[in-house]
């Protein structure tokens, strides 16, 4: 990469300030982002954003990011370092010359547990070991709350303990009902956990097309989504340069990055799905996992008896992963080869922490198809692989719909949580309905708070560009917002402890006209400042005691606070209209210039 | 208006045209929407743009729509033109030469009851007898459906019948169930049908602001929501010329018109609340029923000893209306001139059949606030004051919240069905969460779906302005397509027969790579398209046999087909098999110019 440093965005986020947590246990740096409120202590939340909202840290993507967990590596001592797989040209699609990426610029030998260690945070989970990693995730799950606040919601069963503790944050892993997905060789994450009783999380999806993309600008991707929120990323890439640009990417990954690593290996058959063999498949997790993935989405419930149940569906097989094994299935006539080998499968990710995404490679791609007989197969089938994937020490989830009806949606969750044994369910949306092209970020929200009000731990996100075209920066940050949104409504009506904080603080600097905390404390301050402007475009407007949509006449909190303000002197209702009736006027009438606040 | 036509958006939507179906009993034209569909018989579907989207119509807004209903009311033969009520300065807010928005130019005599005839819907419904406006939306909400589709959905006790006949339509609404809002002054209107057990319909606000709006924009913003789907438009505008513009929108408006006239009244009054009187009210009630307006917000259920209720909420009041009200009551310290003379209003809808939407002054405010003393003790006012409506013949809606949590909305709709008798119910939103001002569309939207689906009649639309500034026209469209997508999700999960039919057309346009067809059935087939020309920008792209989103080389779809086409061949899976070792390829290994279908 020579001297040139590509183009990420760094920076705090609106009148926020990156703080760091402290362990009890062991030597940590927790990430916090404090949001400053005008008259208010500041607020405290969760902040997957990494080093890049940090302004001491200095950014440059051709070094990666610091190592957080390398101590943590070293103090368990049973990993080691190895030689690796020796990449070849196949893996980057043989591109070449200018057509080629560049390797990362620094080639560290991976890592791998040692001898007939087993070093999954599963593992550790069930021989009572409080990991850096679990102790980091609790802390960052109570967003530096030091006491529950008043929750009334419908968990569903979930567990929500008032505040998050290590110890709980173990228990959950050792039962399988959450994951922290981080491989060994993922040395630059931060944390974080998946899991029903913990904040619904969100993954949002990058990848480079077989057009465009360069890996600069797979990078800067990463860093945008997570800088609105984004809690895992999913490096979807086809084409050239696979490998090259997945590397980029983990390096300067804050966050668990997942990928569907039969897309490579479908790549170094030329595309040929018959042309899949086990050993490159194999092959291909081998690669993936020494550069540090830390989740692959595993394609293995798919099975050759399930596949003329969707014969009849209007939308057949929607899922990519699903249809490239059908066909494999069908054309050799043979039990799918990931199904198969899912022991061995288990073996490479149990010597990495690789954690499994069970695909759900028959998810129903229409409103039609949803809750078929192909999709309850299928689950059925994922819930066999989970206990096989335990009983070898191994974190697993279990991927989900696609394109559900909103009476349909509960039985999704009920369903997964009997056969997948309560392993963390993880959907795309599903989107409540399909007539609405252009616009299924807000169809799939609607299921996707549902979802995740019923149990789901992480919601994959869906762009604006579903089903239509690549999503670009614009579509991204839109995505990533919506199910943040999506996430945190789930959380309020689950009763998740703590969540409602943001609201009533949003809320009270609402009724109190301080516009600037309105903007700070939302998701995306940018945007609403912007809107604001639209309508009211001076800085005393941003102090102006009316709503810009009603305008100074008409608006109803300046006569709440009236109200509230003679509630507060009076003790009567008498007394308080004897108050009113002083006070005069509601408001100012206004001249020809109105709606402009006196500045 | 001298010679100059004002801009309206006018046209048939893409691939559309307009149709007209015809009455058994009465002599009706009923418009729907056909869009053509390539390999597949066309689809039609309800139709809410009036004679804007029939390129046979020549619009004029100076002369205002032919009067639909003008045959029906005279043959009804009961009701008398009289001379109505003089427009004074007042009403316009005393704007003067070129501040004064022209009245509009055909002035008629306005219509009332004769002598002691009724004429509500209701009372012809409770009478037995099937009015032309119940048979209008009878045809109008099958969608041109000679029979029921399958459906399966969970409607909460909602009664669907596989078609809706005019009769059903009759009891629905003699039982108060639903309601057609259609002022006898308003003739252009072509009737639509609120109720719980029809097609779940939205509303759009517009409304001038004090700042900004001519009257060609007002009626523009009216057809560029129906033409998206509003089912009803409330025209919110305050400050100067509000009586002169809300004429031209009626004059102009196929779809009934809501209004608040507590707004125009505090016009009157300089904007002082405690000035109000009933006797300044009713003027404006009449002068608003001689207009045409087809429903009423009355916040008649703020009453006197709630507002202390509303001292300790985290943002006290929201609702204008409501806000308003509690000044008036707390500075006279007297009962609610709308409650106490709640009858005499009803006289007055009653004289002109005006509906009622009985204003939820109350309605909480923030997440915080939801389902709280405050609002529930309204809502039983609210229950109160239907019963005595219903007993002077009116029709009646009843508006609710406003912010709820996912976990508070469904006793929200049980409490309203309980305590208002099964009145329709009408809600702004909910939104979900207050932590996304930017995104209420879509914070609301997830609330709106659910509402919907539970039971509610109608959703009033939120921008992604709301709380941050005025709508403009892309806000507005955004606003209204978002709103369309929950109310359709919601008769999806109700199961509403008929509901799927669109998304199985769009879902098979899909499966079959017919592009434009999927552009076409949705929602907004101008984002859909543009959409799709930012990846995809050729004409051939258009018939290309694989997505946008994952190219050529992992197109699920395209394999789906594979296995379908050999599923159909083959009666055994062994052939099958075979059947695909024939086939050969996947796709086509791609060129460097990749992504490119053959031209």
């Amino acid at each position: 990469m020579k001297d040139h440093i590509p183009t990420i965005t760094t920076g705090a986020l609106p009148a926020s300030r990156k703080t760091y947590a402290t362990g009890e246990i062991h030597d940590l740096r927790v990430p916090m982002r404090e949001i400053a409120v005008s008259n208010e202590e500041p607020l405290t939340v969760y902040d997957s954003s990494g080093p890049y909202s940090d302004p001491a840290v200095l950014i440059d993507i051709s070094k990666g990011l610091p190592e957080v967990r390398g101590g943590w590596l070293q103090q368990r001592g049973d990993v080691e370092a190895y030689e690796g797989r020796e990449i070849t040209d196949v893996d980057n699609g043989f591109a070449q010359g200018v057509r080629l990426t560049a390797a990362f610029p620094l080639q560290r030998a991976p890592l791998r547990a040692a001898g007939d260690r087993t070093v999954t945070q599963l593992a550790y989970a069930r021989a009572g070991i409080i990991t850096p990693e679990m102790e980091f995730v609790a802390i960052r799950e109570n967003e530096g709350r030091l006491a529950a606040h008043a929750t009334n919601g419908e968990s569903f069963g979930a567990d929500l303990p008032d505040l998050v503790t290590p110890e709980f944050v173990r228990r959950e892993i050792a039962g399988g009902r959450a994951i922290i997905p981080a491989n060994i060789n993922h040395r630059e994450l931060e944390p974080m956990i998946i899991g029903r009783n913990f904040k619904v999380k969100i993954n949002a999806n990058i990848g480079n097309s077989a057009v465009t993309s360069s890996m600069e600008e797979e990078v800067e991707k990463m860093v945008w989504a997570i800088r609105w929120g984004a809690d895992t990323v999913m490096d979807l890439s086809t084409g050239r340069n696979i490998h090259n640009i997945r590397e980029w990417i983990i390096r300067n990954a804050p966050v668990p990055i997942g990928t569907v690593p039969l897309y490579q290996a479908l790549e170094k058959v030329g595309g040929i799905a018959e042309d899949l063999t086990w050993e490159i498949y194999r092959d291909t997790l081998i690669e993936q996992a020494e550069q540090g993935v830390d989740y692959f989405t595993i394609h293995a419930g798919v099975r050759l008896h399930m596949i003329p149940m969707t014969a009849k569906r209007v939308t057949g097989i929607v899922s990519r992963g699903g249809s490239i094994m059908a066909k494999w299935c069908l054309h050799h006539h043979r039990e799918s080869f990931l199904y198969e080998n899912f022991e061995e499968i288990c073996d490479i990710c149990r010597r990495y922490d690789v954690s499994f995404s069970l695909g759900d490679g028959l998810r129903p791609g229409s409103i039609a198809d949803a809750n078929d007989e192909a999709q309850f197969a299928e689950l059925r089938t994922l819930g066999e692989l989970t206990k096989i994937a335990w009983a070898k020490d191994c974190q697993v989830m279990i991927e989900g719909p696609g394109h559900v009806p909103m009476h349909k949606i509960k039985a999704n969750m009920e369903e997964q949580l009997k056969h997948c044994h309560e392993a963390p369910f993880y959907t795309l949306g599903p989107l409540t309905t399909d007539i609405a092209p252009g616009y299924d970020h807000i169809t799939s929200a609607i299921g996707a708070a549902m979802i995740g009000w019923y149990g789901t731990a992480m919601l994959c996100y869906v762009t604006p560009k579903e089903h239509l075209g690549l999503p670009d920066r614009d579509d991204v940050k839109t995505g990533v917002i919506t199910y943040k949104l999506a996430a945190h409504a789930a959380d309020l009506a689950k009763g998740h402890p703590g969540a409602q904080r943001r609201d009533d603080a949003l809320s009270r600097a609402r009724f109190e006209f301080r516009w600037v905390d309105q903007f700070n404390l939302g998701l995306d301050p940018d945007t609403a400042r912007e809107m604001h402007d639209e309508t009211m475009p001076k800085e005393a407007h941003k102090v102006a005691h009316f709503c810009s949509m009603c305008g100074p006449k008409f608006c109803s909190m300046r006569i709440s606070h009236d109200i509230r303000a003679a509630a507060e002197k009076q003790d009567g209702m008498a007394r308080m209209a004897e108050k009113f009736r002083e006070g005069g006027e509601l408001y100012v009438p206004v001249s020809d210039s109105e709606a402009e606040p006196a500045e």
